[in-house]
């Protein structure tokens, strides 16, 4: 299958990428290198070193005959977006290429409305891009479990039956985010199923959870083909943070109560739920949902995991939440689909967070300890022009 | 109260404006004339001649002696806004400054990036201005029922309690909106409830109707304070459009069989509900969703009642729906919360069509009959870079 990955030169982007290709698929990628930006502008960077792109591709063909076509561009550009997908004609687009930090879209007004213009404009590029030059292709579009929020109801996989005073209907689950990051993906999402709906596009919107890890299969094959890790306070997800802290002999920072349950998935099983995803497509006018996650944690219980099996001294700490959210709430959302396709998951407790450790030792030098405490607070506001530090 | 209307150059923030300083409140409004460029783009004009607003505003104090304090910029230039809400120091802000015209946003990929940059950008530059100037400045913010789609269970006004395997909660209620257009508007109210949310912000969102009519109390007052009457396929909605239709002894035009309800509004109407909505401002953290119609009819029934008003002779012709809808479906919306507070409604069988059948006798040589009929498409795409007639 021709498979044309959006992103694919980022944390996730790349490891499906050659995941796929591995599996057989004809895989060509895309970026725009702005995710290495953000590190610049930050002034962090990945705890694994990670090679260009070019050397990325050239050390996979070099290991396995297997050759990426790349695409260099941004996905706000139409006619970029236009000219790629009818050079490469896939047959499925998986979508990665979107700002997806949810504290970089709150760090002031300028953050905000880049992080929805870039994700809603590249989004409605790519669904113009497709309904003109073939309504046949495949959409894989990455979403997150942060769209849902917290509702005292259970969380369905995209659509809800709702009875209401003697009548029914099946409609999207209403959403209730927590950012205006997560509120860019909300959008993409009404904006995907009314492409499906008028159009007659095929599309699978996959309701990811917290990543965590570091290394698949295909990325351990090369230290030239690592992904990169991000711990620092902006990029870095909750686990791979945690991981870091107790490395360091810091304590493990939970905001607030740390009762807040997040829906988790290890990086293994996010190529995997792709490469299932494409392999069966949605139908033709159909915009099919998937939450993918393996299992769901409080952060409080994350640090817990954490600290049982650091083999050294390990303490958990909490500071003031810098995130306007429920701490204690009703959680129980449904994962079923992808497993009902073939997914294996891979849980946090069959999971060898040692491994993760050693990787953690060995580059800790690389680590920028004033990076890791959250500095973005939702409740506060900035429309300066000028930032310092 | 001082109150700042945006897009207080258009069809609806014009007679709002005057409408708002008639009552007593301090008016001031803001435009960056851009509908008047759609008009130039489109090759079409306001059935009704319209002043600049230099000359409205000057009419409206020689008329009254009250002044309107008027600001041009664009909503998309944080900068613009932030000032501006700095320099009026507003109460209520009344949001009418979007891309209205769901066909101009499905024209194609540049118009339906257009229109969903435009709008959610100048709504997230308005949030950061109030939550960065003034907490507990109210919002008034225009959407519309249009949001909702047609779901096969009654639609609320805007939140609702679902029961869901033996748990509940109050949601957002799910949309499924019908055009780009539509879905900027989606985006725009999670925004606005997640800045409530968050910033203790207080929101009114009014999902209004279909709104038909030309003139208002104030606006009769003078030539010069005339708003605009759009009858174009782009811009004009249904109602007006027929009006002219009839009078120019053309065949009212139904898209498909004319099944589709629609809320309709008087533009009379539309004027006291911001006003209402104003006086009796949302709570601090509050979104409230008020659906803004007075009744509810088939585009059928608005031809079938244009037909038997209308003195001369006047037949119905269905066309070939350009849009992607239900052309049969259940409709029952509430829309009492606007009554509750003291809305008086004007319904159409109580209105003098006649009136609006003289004024378009006064201008119909103004009428580009070739711009009357549908020309936007909505299962067509097109990237093409260069449009031409």
């Amino acid at each position: 299958m021709r498979i044309l990955v959006l992103g694919g030169d980022g944390y996730l982007g790349w490891p499906t990428a050659i995941h796929l290709s591995a599996a057989g698929h004809d895989v060509a990628v895309s970026d725009n290198f702005v995710r290495r930006r953000y590190d610049e502008e930050l002034g962090v960077e990945s705890l694994t070193p990670i090679a260009t792109l070019d050397e990325r591709v050239s050390t996979w063909a070099e290991l396995t005959g297997k050759t990426l076509k790349s695409y260099v561009g941004d996905l706000c550009d139409a006619r970029f977006v236009h000219a790629m997908v009818a050079d490469f004609r896939p047959e499925t687009i998986v979508h990665f290429g979107q700002q997806r930090s949810a504290p970089y879209s709150m760090i002031d007004q300028a953050h905000a409305v880049y992080t929805q213009t870039n994700n809603v404009v590249g989004n409605l590029n790519l669904l113009y891009a497709i309904a003109d030059i073939d309504r046949d292709i495949h959409l894989v579009k990455l979403g997150t479990m942060g769209e849902y929020g917290t509702p005292n109801i259970d969380i369905e996989e995209g659509w809800i039956e709702i009875n209401h005073k003697g009548r029914s209907d099946r409609v999207m689950y209403p959403k209730r985010p927590g950012s205006f990051y997560h509120l860019s993906k909300v959008h993409d999402s009404h904006n995907i199923e009314f492409a499906c709906r008028i159009w007659g596009l095929r599309a699978t919107d996959l309701n990811q959870g917290v990543v965590y890890g570091v290394d698949t299969e295909t990325t351990k094959l090369d230290p030239r083909l690592a992904t990169r890790f991000d711990y620092d306070g902006v990029f870095g997800t909750v686990l791979n943070r945690m991981v870091i802290q107790a490395v360091l002999g810091y304590p493990l920072t939970v905001y607030g109560t740390g009762g807040q349950t997040r829906g988790l998935i290890n990086l293994v099983d996010t190529v995997e739920c792709i490469r299932i995803s494409a392999e069966s497509p949605a139908d033709p006018g159909e915009f099919r949902v998937f939450n993918q996650f393996t299992e769901h944690m409080s952060v409080r219980q994350i640090a817990d995991t954490i600290a049982a099996d650091y083999p050294g001294p390990c303490t958990i700490e909490e500071i003031e939440n810098p995130r306007v959210e429920a701490e204690q709430h009703y959680y129980k959302a449904a994962h079923t689909a992808l497993v009902d396709l073939g997914l294996v998951p891979t849980l946090l407790s069959d999971t060898l967070i040692d491994h993760l450790f050693a990787v953690v030792e060995q580059h800790q030098d690389r680590v920028d300890q004033a990076a890791i405490m959250p500095t973005v607070r939702w409740r506060e506001t900035s429309s300066e022009l000028v930032r310092s530090k």
